[in-house]
């Protein structure tokens, strides 16, 4: 067992060195990574969605017992139309917690407005990527946005009830002869309920999988609900496996979407499923 | 992915026939299992001094939320000097709550009469191995009960202030020429703390290992403190691994020794790594 162990800190070594040149995640990341040593490969971030019921004094607090240090940011914790005092604040509270916040979203695009509002929010924020949702016929002036200001957007998939984007085979066919910098927010537990099989989605899209959005379900229906990962029909051991295979070179961030006014001890047992599972696929 | 999910379903099936023939846990058990498709090999249950600051019908809630169905109950849930009364109403809320008790302890035997207590206790809460720690001079009683009242025990090590046992070589070497039914409850943080190598440990002592107390801790050395199972030194794949070579038929109960007024996310964290472990490791 000693053994083991050494071959595995030497393993999370190199992977933290691999980490430090992805194109998604820069250097101040690497370095919050090193505080769970089983992320080294695949760190575990937050969507911002999972705390819609608490400020952000709660989400911090949770995020910090659960070691998390990654955090998509969501309107619930910095409202799209803030002031630069009111960001400046949430992200000094981010930051003297030692969470990264490596994306915002999901933001909800229906007109050129929304666009703007969603790059320039990004800007402010400081991020190089948007997690977002703009209608087929924005996809052109968003294209422009992302050239002009060289802001990634990962549009996210929701689901059957979604009629834009159910699956990431829909989002893929609207972004693939587009600017590189437009890609996927891959939501496991949405796409499982539109009937994609997620091995395959990650290899097809593996050029453009900017996001992952990780949750489990209790069904591959449209009716399955969202419950603790590892106790639905998502095989994560097969994930890890072809999330690793890819060299994929994002975050994983658990979208807890059960329990929403008491979320903490299910997206503790997701959070450990996932680690638990990292540490033992190699 | 569908066809290893598929794959890792019929693994699971077949861990589940072979669970039926253990001889540590009964068919009452085996249906409890049914519940969480990854304990088919390695059921997860809670050790009941977990639940030191919290009454019976909280501990109920708190194992129904993280689904575990196996508790070794602790004198928090029913002292040692209930009465018939007290220990039907205790079992009967155990019982609809579909939570198997399958072993009482960790129960300290100073004196004879306390190892009387000890077996009457077991016998009235219908348990087939208390979980405990004799003294040296009652090892020969304790022998006596055990083949008088066919109830095994699990002698529990406790680490490098334990002047008894601190380490599974320390309860091995006082059990291994006793009747068969004497064996070990292996701590692995205390065991980790006492300088043991876990896998070395079950290994040799495999013929007498009984139960497992599991938890991590921050370090290898004698002030280690308990933490969350996947934040600190134990290598669970490792562990696993071995439990499954050796073909363990024992409960793997989880003791969470850290914030003990709060200890669902702790315990839900832990026990969702565990779980992870169990879906990675084949």
């Amino acid at each position: 067992m000693k053994n083991s162990r050494r071959n595995f800190i030497q393993k999370a070594a190199l992977g933290m060195a691999g980490a430090a040149s992805t194109p998604f995640i820069g250097q101040a990341a690497v370095s919050a990574m090193e505080t769970f040593k089983t992320e080294a490969r695949l760190p575990v971030g937050i969507a911002g969605y999972t705390f819609a019921k608490f400020d952000v004094d709660k989400a911090i607090a949770m995020m910090n017992r659960l070691d998390v240090r990654f955090l998509s940011i969501k309107d619930m914790q910095l409202p799209l139309n803030s002031n630069d005092e009111q960001i400046k604040e949430v992200l000094s509270k981010f930051k003297e917690a030692n969470i990264k916040i490596y994306t915002a979203g999901v933001i909800y695009m229906k007109t050129k407005q929304e666009v703007d509002v969603a790059f320039d929010y990004a800007k402010k924020v400081a991020v190089d990527m948007i997690v977002g949702v703009p209608t087929y016929d924005l996809l052109d002036y968003t294209e422009q946005k992302v050239k002009a200001m060289n802001i990634k957007i990962a549009i996210h998939n929701h689901g059957p009830e979604d009629k834009l984007y159910p699956g990431p085979q829909n989002v893929y066919e609207h972004i693939k002869n587009r600017d590189q910098r437009m890609g996927l927010c891959l939501d496991i537990g949405h796409a499982t309920r539109a009937g994609a099989n997620l091995e395959d989605a990650i290899n097809d899209y593996k050029d453009r999988l900017f996001d992952l959005h990780i949750k489990d379900v209790t069904g591959a229906f449209k009716d399955a609900k969202a419950i603790e990962i590892g106790r639905g029909v998502i095989d994560f051991e097969a994930l890890v496996k072809v999330l690793y295979k890819i060299n994929y070179k994002g975050v994983c961030s658990i979208e807890f979407e059960k329990d929403m006014t008491d979320p903490l001890p299910g997206i503790a047992e997701s959070i450990g499923f996932f680690r638990g599972v990292l540490a033992a696929v190699s």
